[in-house]
């Protein structure tokens, strides 16, 4: 089984940090394709960058040579799901929802800890679309940009372990959630020190596409994500017409 | 890894196709451990049932010298999931929960087809309480019971087909849940017939139970799921008192 | 009319406390028919007991030879009232729904005061269940179990006028409902230190049955509550397969 | 006890038929005191007829030397229950919650039957802002006026029984409310014709207020229903300003 | 174009202001017709003022010879908008509404600062009927009553600046509505101070209706704000009845 | 006062149509600034196609030189709305959202007609995220994509007759709001044969536009919509590194 893990900022540096995580976590036998967004942000902290970092995705998606089983979206709160819902028709897993999923399975409630307030409403809004908004008992941040997180990584465990602990004694949450992909591979450590099952999007994104190709199963194409419209386009691919992309 | 796969009724035949049904789904190096209710109803139509059966099925788990590394719960709309969570930390997966988180992650809305319209109230509570009715496009029932599905199979299957093609086309569902694990093995013929994805619930629980503890998550104990309060008790184990079990 | 009144657990004491108050609580002409779970747990903490006490008053509701014109459940946020109402035709009282029906009708938000903190989550899931989840500010635990309430009276006053003063405070609740069987006659004395009107369960499911039953109103039949499946049943019921019950 | 039971028209026919109504509900020893609002219409069905009711009702109650015990406003949908609540400290209900709080507790969803399409709309609301929306599978409009309902009693019984069954039928009530004032003492009838109870908002205004009564329950003054504000007035109680009420 | 700004109080110093207000926030060529309500209380801190009110309005409406195209009702979470639509045909505009459907096209949460804690119900409940809530951050209370806030406009000012940062600090809201329509005026000082959209009433209520009429919409007639059903009334219009109005 | 008017699709024609159907909803002294995407679908009937127009816009509006009071985003249930609120601080009005709100001040519950089927899910996502979802009576397609409209008028015009009819008739709206830019000018014809309020979202969006510039309102900075977080950006606006535009 390959399943393709999309970066969908620019950072290669992150792709590989979210190819080592997927890795880590897929089963054996299962190949790991990481992609990288080929324009648009380095890193995605607002509506513009993650719009931008969709249609990179799905240009990515709709351009590549490689054949895969599954797709697991690495943004924490991104746009684009729907969209290459529409491209492809193996399992596509948004790592934000898929976490919620997970999280919903071993515990009542769960929060989310995620980088800056404003991707706060970014969350939020995902998992209302996606259905999954009833059981969370709120998305807290850190206040530390995608891009700091590597930064400092005693800081950053420091500030994710105090929202994780504020979710768990404040708002009611069972189970927390790494709200950001800069944050794959805290989770063992987050959960010893707050006690409660920390879910990973990465690691749950590569095991729950194992589990759906498993099943046999593959996105329903009678609906919202039959394949795109048709109509005719300027410049798409966008990375086929870009100077020097 | 071991997966106690349990049938809350007392059939032992029903558990037999539960138990195939779920090692045809299981990947290799998974194992079975089917289980079956020690007491209760043959087959489980009311609230009346599904209450007995959530009991003989903690006491089952409870009295058990078997170990596991999961627990699939083979009974849809039943109760005893949250039970369960409290007896064992391991991860437990209700099916008609789990049918529907997976359905939502290849489908924008799901139905579920289920037996009797009686059942549907109790799919519905369950649905709404594990926090996964906002997606659902509706519950509908073939108005077969439990006990008579496996009577005609041809019958079965059209009913089952008739209630799945209404589900997509008057409800608007991408993707159908069988709403009863004695529904098992349907999905690949009514997914032929209806044209959109079908999810298993005895399927869909053993490959996300993998997942879970692939991710080696387990249930959260900090709330609603921490162990029994260990109040007295009187006659418990039921199945140690029981004059003939 | 004789209303019987059900305590899930099985301890007699409680049920005297819960006799005396539904007696205090009756009009006159009303008889009150106490009942005493037969096997499960002493007090009730967590839904594994509270799932085993649900089966513990239906077995006892199918093998009493006692009639009655209603029956008040009166555990609070315990499972069972959908089995009862399948069992019988007679009106049947949650203590826990009917606080907050009654809550309802003379303040525009509750809230509850409960035990410990884990009984919040099964609270809250029977008030959602029961449609009456829109209009309660919240559920606060006292951080005593049931079975501490009686061993030091004037603790438990403080505790519970505590919780009662913070939901009124903070949260917005205009009426406290008390939330557990075992808080029963407390409701005058909170009521005063708190300024707030206090709804005690067990007066409440007694009052509220005696004006069904004068309306001559019984539970509808024609779904979800429609007598039990009658599938096959093992050591049903099991009182009457119990060694020594 | 003494409960006055409020028309909010000014037809003092109706009037009788409800106070006909209510004492035929009222338990031994409740006296029933009829009010008729002394300005407005002679019948209810818009809400700027249900506006004026509401001052009318709210003049009324302020005006009038009569003492009781429990105010039942005996207008399906119509506006004014908080304001009597700031008025008055005993007991409120507006038969539209209270019917469907004694209808939740008998069944699992009720439907209610009223008169014209256009008060589909004002019921819907008051259920919201009453919080028991919910468990309302559905508003049916009979089509005929409220005045209408008098002038041929059989048409009266057959419309009621086709909109009670198609609730029943298509939307899933187990309870059907009988949503005017002036359908009272049809309960019988409706339900043995289609099978289901039927709930008489008047009998159960009666019979809760004298529950709350029972219970010594008063309407909360802490929030929303402190007295009146006591801004200085023109021309109010309107009725002592009329120059012929 | 003419636009009726209504104030529901009979405060004609109050009326200056708004029509001040009102004036102030018109475009070149719209003329402001003030009225003000001939009975009821001079301000309107409760339901039963509230609900005088909505009736002194439908009056002045029905008895005015003036004509208009719009009409804006000054009265921030008073009762009275559909009752005023159903009596006229061009466009009705609640403030409280209004300044909810204006503060949702600028920021993605909303909070609102009024006057007493008791008018908090009040304001949530016409939001709620207006499908406007699920936006609302909050609303908040100053503690003023409406008529302090003329006598000492520096205390208002600080007041309503302290509520309007703990919306924005602690309830996430991004605009602010002043929601009282004598805190017209207002929003420039406190947005400076607070830093985000404030929203008046008054102009928001203006400059809306001139966009309605603008695009030549009226009150939709075929449900809901069809015409009143003209049963027979007594004594109305009141004022035409009353001995000195 | 200057708007611009966003066509998010690629083709001249539809944004000559739009600039026409803008510039008659306009007041005197408005002028209107049409605007096309660069890149992207020339009509837009998928997610694809929706979330490159919005990348389309930001980027249009990241470049242009022109200066502008306010932006009407011209596309029925596409992407972007939020993004362009960071990019620009002044008002930004998605012609989806702002029809709902127009229509929800003018009738109880708004239906919107709009394409193809598959369009309908987009919508509905649209008026959840932006909070106007509770009034909406359902989302209605007439089964002509968005090409198709112009192709054959008087088809176009009888498949939105029919579906707005469908809407009143079936699912109780009171207004109807065309639901795709390609639609703007139907708004009379449908009105008249309807006999509902008809909302053109163009028109709705250019007069609420200069309503909210009239206010002096702009988009709120405090939170979600705050400016763009500036990451490192490849290839960025694309526009300026396409090889040929």
């Amino acid at each position: 089984m390959r399943i393709a893990v999309v970066n969908p900022n620019t950072s290669v540096d992150m792709t590989a940090d979210i190819a080592a995580s997927a890795r880590a976590a897929a089963s054996p036998g299962t190949e790991i394709l990481p992609l990288t967004a080929a324009f648009g942000a380095r890193a995605i902290d607002c509506t513009v960058e993650s719009l931008i970092s969709a249609v990179a995705v799905m240009d990515l998606l709709s351009t590549t040579a490689e054949t895969f089983d599954a797709v697991v979206l690495a943004g924490y709160g991104e746009h684009g799901r729907e969209g290459v819902q529409e491209l492809v028709d193996v399992p596509v897993l948004d790592i934000a929802e898929c976490s919620a999923h997970v999280a919903m399975m071993i515990g009542r409630r769960y929060g989310v800890v995620t980088t800056l307030q404003r991707s706060v409403a970014a969350i939020e809004d995902r998992l209302l679309l996606a259905g999954v908004a009833a059981h969370c008992s709120g998305v807290r941040a850190t206040g530390l940009g995608t891009a700091d997180l590597d930064s400092d990584p005693a800081r950053t465990v420091a500030a994710v372990v105090e929202q994780a602990r504020l979710a768990v004694e404040r708002d009611g949450a069972e189970v927390v959630c790494l709200g950001c992909g800069g944050m794959a591979g805290l989770d063992t450590t987050v959960s010893e020190q707050v006690g409660v099952p920390v879910v990973d999007g990465v690691r749950a994104g590569v095991r729950i596409a194992e589990a759906l190709v498993g099943m046999g199963l593959r996105t329903s194409k009678v609906g919202a994500y039959a394949p795109p419209a048709g109509n005719p386009m300027t410049a798409w691919p966008l990375s086929r017409h870009l100077a020097r992309p």
